[in-house]
């Protein structure tokens, strides 16, 4: 085995990029800004160059590199194909290929919330264990599931889709994925957001959110010091993300579940509210399952990239 | 690799056993009583002694034989421990242990319903398949989840637990397992019967359903003609059991749902009535889906426990 891998986490914003030993050791990390002008042509050879300018200024060559991870917002097969990123500007094409022409170095991609699930499996709040769901409490609710250390793609990329499990019957608002009742509409920052804006129109009582705009941090730093109206949102939170969970846990029963993403910064507090629906409907062959808290924040991504090269 | 493979399915009142080539090829099947008494102290004994006259009968050497796979009734995990099995009156042991000491044959141990998923994905309804989820629609809902041919057991053996998805919060009745709501409550022959209970005393209009012990197979017999009371069981058995895999799908998103069991006998009716529920439900990137019809019957388990051998 080589020296060095490179770990890539493609964002639609910026391309966060990484230089690890084979033994998981972040030896740097950089950014560069995501073209996504021209449906997005450029995106692939500034990775090129930039990993090029990166094994040069550091005397790396071909041969000491293991190879080149990159998660993508989008499916991916296991071939390296990648089934359209609209965020990207990107249709069908085969992002392994085109890496590996352009660098002649091994290349393994893989969807960006699975990556992250397997940068905190290597490295971060899911450490030591091997089958693994990761929850990232983000815009929406994104998942990975990792079984016996490798990502569950699925078929057409959308295995660990867990922001689209239907936990609710009654919800008339429609989710940005066209069906009603998703996990993602309760239990993502925009989904707490919404939940809060209905309790303080429904509720007549004073609370620290009234009259500002709110974001998902405010409710829980809110939760924390007692508000009602968002203990109110943190039950209907807890409530179906915990449902979700268990659901989860009915397919493919994973030894812990890691919390990640914007909101799961607010700490514990996001797993307490979720732990009791949890308990009440997930099978009791599953109920001894761990949760804990992502520990990688933005750098779940380049880990997990990195991980992905040597399997 | 040796030229003959021995698939042992273990249920709770016979012990179904096969002959196979390593090609999976079935030369041979028969059956032995499951002998229950003295918390199930004989049941692996008689079957090393019955493999034993197989053998013999057939001149196979231990040389001869590349394994044994065994489908028990209960949570095992991947060492070949299972963790109880209350209907065999066992309680936690290596069953490929046990089995390897007493024939001196390598054997794999798996759980019956994922095992049978096997069978089917090798031999039967998901053939050329490597990402399937089994549903097996008998006394309860079983599950069996393959992915990228491999079952996926869980953290404690329950994988693929799908019988006990929360899919109705307006349940009032209790399942099995303790919680209301289960999916096996609408979608086994026993819920289906329930179902059928509940319509025939709450709606007053004629059917061949009335006035008569019935089974599941009587209600998909009655849809089949029309009558109005199976045609009512048939929506809650397809809306539930619609919504239960599109949940599936979202986590492992497979390739194909393969449907058995005794309720799928009844034939294509059984996906008919799913599949809109399932449309609804799914998550956009998971609705090409296959569903087949299970073909092995109960021969599923010992060929996918001959598969287990050859992995």
């Amino acid at each position: 085995m080589a020296k060095y891998i490179y770990g890539v986490d493609l964002g639609g914003t910026t391309v966060k990029m990484g230089l690890f030993t084979v033994e998981g050791e972040l030896l740097s990390k950089w950014e560069i800004p995501t073209r996504k002008e021209a449906s997005g042509v450029n995106i692939l050879p500034d990775i090129a160059d930039s990993i090029r300018d990166n094994m040069k200024s550091h005397d790396i060559t071909e041969a000491d590199v293991e190879g080149i991870g990159i998660g993508v917002p989008g499916p991916v097969d296991n071939s390296g194909v990648i089934h359209g990123a609209a965020n990207l500007g990107w249709g069908e094409f085969s992002v392994k290929e085109t890496m590996e022409r352009a660098l002649n170095i091994r290349t393994v991609v893989g969807n960006d919330a699975n990556v992250a699930a397997l940068g905190e499996m290597w490295a971060g709040g899911a450490q030591g264990y091997s089958n693994v769901v990761m929850v990232t409490l983000g815009t929406g609710v994104g998942g990975g599931v990792i079984v016996d250390g490798k990502i569950v793609n699925g078929a057409t990329g959308a295995g660990g889709e867990i922001g689209h499990l239907h936990v609710n019957d009654d919800e008339e608002d429609v989710c940005g994925c066209g069906n009603k009742g998703c996990l993602e509409q309760y239990s993502s920052a925009t989904g707490c957001v919404r939940i809060a804006k209905k309790k303080l129109a429904e509720l007549n009582q004073p609370s620290s959110l009234r009259d500002k705009d709110i974001a998902a941090k405010d409710i829980f730093d809110a939760m924390k010091l007692g508000d009602g109206i968002a203990i109110e949102v943190g039950k209907v939170y807890g409530e179906y993300l915990g449902r979700g969970l268990a659901m989860v846990s009915a397919v493919v029963n994973p030894e812990v579940f890691c919390i990640g993403g914007g909101v799961a910064k607010a700490g514990q507090i996001v797993i307490d509210y979720l732990k009791p629906s949890y308990d009440k409907y997930a099978f009791r062959g599953c109920r001894d399952v761990a949760f804990t808290l992502a520990t990688l924040g933005n750098d779940a991504g380049i880990y997990g990239s990195a991980k992905l090269v040597i399997g």
